[in-house]
């Protein structure tokens, strides 16, 4: 597993820098996740049953991006996946600058999906283009489903949000259709989906519309 | 209950600024804490039963600060204790130029203790002394106990690290002793509480902390 230093880009152009890459990946027929969300919402673990139900159908891979450590990216090489972990330099979110030098790592091989785990933190990482094909969020039970309001911008720029840990459900006053309500009255197109990663309910919708999404980005 | 609309200080000098206010706060004998954590932690609800419970000994107030929403202020606003909502023009911390403007807003009362509730962030509020006298941080159990390894900064610069939500504690794989010994690792002299705000359990060890810390704050 590689670990990387990076810093943040210098231009003022990430907006540009992020079209450029996308359109880069586009032609290569990858699609890149930017999956975003809280620290601790279950971003590892979803993915951790994401890839072990997908990887016999899809060349997968996952950038880590956090301000330290490597256990995530660790957590990813166990089901043979191929994972990099970058260090942010103390950075807040990552930048199309910093998610190309990650991939610059991944090297040569064709992947259909490269998953950007982005660092845990519900503002930063909404306001920056990373070259992503789709925003994926996460807010799980236990947070509390009055995020959206605290959090706008999140949930106005994510495609999907992934409401996780429903197992808990029963442990916490979490609600469901409050939340869904909250979010779609930020951002009416967003796809939601509810799921567990420890018992696996929810895990057939959110695996289908990633199915969905790879095809329909090589098109 | 005020809403006030903040900007960044466009000063370089902040730690100065921040050595200033708590100097005057010192004079004053107001003990101001920088409360943070993730979003979702459980920062309002441990500081309403903290009220609840301490507000016929101590003169308390909160400044909520939020990228949006005021249901914060408002939930704290229920217990009788004055509050303001800082709404920080999508900056994801506070710093010591926008506290100061934040207290200002509690007007001439005095207050013995004065709760920073920072955004929801491990990140970037780690970064910014606001001029407050002591620096408080939650997690959540939910939350998994690598975070220390993950956000070492915030767990480097707390003096005090409350661990919240214990009551769920059964539905998590939460090593109590590995959260500990990985905090302690980064700061020997973090103390460390462990508290449900559902249940009270933990709050006495807190609150007499807390009490403890209001009056060494006047000598």
């Amino acid at each position: 597993m590689r670990i990387i230093e990076l810093k943040e880009t210098v231009t003022a152009s990430n907006d540009r820098d992020a079209e450029v890459l996308r359109g880069e990946l586009k032609e290569k027929g990858t699609l890149l996740i930017n999956l975003m969300a809280s620290p601790g919402a279950g971003k590892t673990t979803l993915l951790e049953r994401t890839i072990r139900d997908m990887k016999d159908r899809f060349r997968i891979a996952v950038m880590e991006a956090d301000v330290d450590s490597d256990v995530d990216a660790r957590r990813i090489e166990k089901l043979g996946a191929k994972a990099v972990q970058a260090h942010t330099g103390g950075m807040c979110h990552m930048d199309a600058g910093m998610t190309r030098a990650a991939l610059h790592e991944l090297g040569e091989e064709h992947f259909d999906l490269v998953v950007l785990e982005n660092v845990g933190n519900l503002i930063c990482p909404a306001e920056f283009d990373t070259g992503a094909g789709k925003k994926v969020m996460l807010l799980s039970v236990p947070e509390g489903d009055d995020k959206p309001l605290k959090y706008p911008l999140m949930f106005t720029v994510s495609d999907v949000l992934v409401l996780t840990k429903t197992d808990v459900a029963p442990y916490f006053d979490f609600d469901f259709e409050a939340c869904k309500r909250r979010a779609r009255g930020l951002n009416p197109n967003i796809e939601i989906f509810e799921v567990s990663s420890k018992t696996g309910d929810g895990f057939e919708a959110w695996e289908n519309w990633l199915a969905r999404a790879i095809e329909d980005w090589k098109k």
